[in-house]
């Protein structure tokens, strides 16, 4: 007979510059067991995703904790309800966890479960596009970028987890959209599969004149997930009155950044443009969230929204494939298969 | 008899760095002849504002068109009309002609011409405090910033057109309002005459500190006009969902700056802390300025709002009193008298 042991990715050392294998270890530990009023949860799917990479800083001006040492991070889950000692919860029921993190099996005491049908065809999507991930991309175009019929959206990072889902909601709203992404294949795929009216390879030359191309009449939204050498392309091309939703900054994570503008030239582009730039945190607009899980499934079950996934089996894969998210390795949400 | 001529201050070098006396020349020409359609206006009173600084330099990518060399620079004046080919208007009427420049005469075809009251009492303000400097901080303050009774603002140029204007309404509608202003005697009076909570010398050590005993709750609203080392000591104490209309960056205008923080980093507080930070120009909202008229009218009827000007008598007077500009000399909304 085997015994089930509750397996953890751990961070052992925060990441120097970019996160290598090192910076994690793998530790079986038992599983745990609950308590009255707790859950026990099977970790079905787990969400990879570049925040993480700034809590994994000791002190990092972020707006959650570091994650601890030893210990491992939390994330959002899909999970199963193996053991219920909480009212209102059955074994079987499938819920998104949001902090069920990087490890086989978790305790809840029901904070903030979200509850999906215990059939749910395909979870992991409660992790992207239906989940934190795809709520990101349509608060952000929907609520700060104001996307008008005719308008040009440019959209980094197009081939991750937010920028595919951004910028198709920005297609479907009637704007010709632009995608940057790193990799003529990637760019190709985000063309192809998800409509998107051109695709620029960031990593080729001259980015800021092909997006003269791409973009003929300026650029009205740009939703930034990069910022550095990529945003330093869009600026010179936004138009008055742009709205820039900085929904992430990628490329700077790592501690390194290739932004060689100074801050006066960016603020007084404020000015003359009349440019609204504003950062935003899923999390402060959850009452939105039903409007958005309205649309986005009426998109997704006419087709005309698609929604990408690399799936990494196994949490042993937990800590390569988080290492790749930083080297453009995914295309679309990125999730770890825990458990079927 | 002598021969009335129209005098003219010319812009005849583009100032490297700040504006010098030498940049301008007085000149005298003929009293133009209106045509059929036209108006001559007789310029009583001239605007000068820190925006002119940047469409004296050749190419400043700005939102208006450099300044010609060896002509009067455009900028708002209260005119008198003195003679009318215009339908509409007679003889007698007064009205702010928005381009009416650095000259004693000026003709118009009427575009953009607001009326005042023949008889107005205080025609200055017509440029100042119910002109477009108040409507610039009415409008930046209360769409922008959108303040909440019992939040803290700060104003940078506290001392300024703008800034002693956009501190005192958010006095009124509830604010706790720190400035920021060059010089110690600048500061009582921003807090003696004007009613700001509290008024911090930029010019005196550790700003940063200062205004963290001045701003104990954090800033949710910061009007920004000047940029550089102020925004730096401002932005660590930005609370989240803070509002940043950035109305002028004047600390930069002669080219020149002190902010040493990079793009990545500003970038990342406004998710962080989910800022907004949007820049504005008065003229795109004039839809506003009625509401703007009656909200600030009854303030000022009141003695609620109060007006400081600093105004220089005659047009020889202009070029020193615009380099100063620079040097902080002005209290309030600062003018040229050019004619009774």
């Amino acid at each position: 007979m085997t015994t089930i042991l509750n397996r953890q990715v751990h961070l052992v050392r925060r990441p120097q510059g970019a996160p290598v294998p090192g910076d994690f270890r793998i530790v079986d530990r038992p599983v745990p067991v609950p308590g009255e009023g707790e859950l026990l949860l099977r970790n079905l799917y787990l969400s990879l995703d570049p925040y993480m990479r700034g809590r994994m800083n000791d002190s990092h001006g972020s707006y959650a904790p570091p994650y601890a040492l030893d210990a491992p991070p939390g994330g959002g889950t899909v999970a199963r309800v193996v053991r219920s000692r909480l009212d209102g919860f059955a074994e079987g029921d499938l819920v998104v966890a949001p902090d069920g993190g990087w490890q086989s099996f978790a305790l809840s005491d029901g904070t903030g479960l979200r509850r999906l049908p215990n059939d749910m065809a395909q979870p992991s999507q409660a992790l992207g596009v239906l989940g934190m991930t795809g709520f990101t991309a349509w608060w952000g175009l929907t609520a700060i970028g104001r996307p008008q019929a005719g308008e040009t959206l440019v959209v980094s990072a197009a081939g991750g987890a937010v920028g595919s889902v951004a910028g198709q909601i920005g297609r479907l709203l009637g704007c010709r959209v632009v995608g940057i992404a790193g990799g003529a294949g990637k760019c190709r795929q985000v063309v192809e599969d998800l409509g998107f009216d051109a695709c620029l390879d960031h990593r080729a030359p001259d980015l800021a004149g092909r997006l003269g191309e791409a973009a003929p009449d300026g650029i009205d939204i740009y939703f930034e997930n990069v910022g550095g050498a990529v945003r330093e392309a869009v600026w010179p091309r936004l138009n008055t009155d742009a709205r820039v939703p900085v929904c992430g900054l990628v490329s700077g994570y790592n501690g390194v950044t290739e932004d060689a503008g100074g801050i006066h030239a960016l603020l007084l582009s404020l000015i003359v443009k009349r440019i609204r730039l504003q950062g935003f945190l899923n999390a402060d607009h959850l009452d939105s969230f039903p409007d958005f899980e309205r649309q986005m499934r009426g998109w997704l079950d006419t087709g005309q929204l698609h929604a990408p996934e690399t799936i990494v089996d196994g949490l042993d894969q937990a800590a390569a494939a988080f290492v790749g998210l930083f080297e453009g390795h995914n295309t679309g949400k990125l999730v770890v298969r825990l458990s079927d």
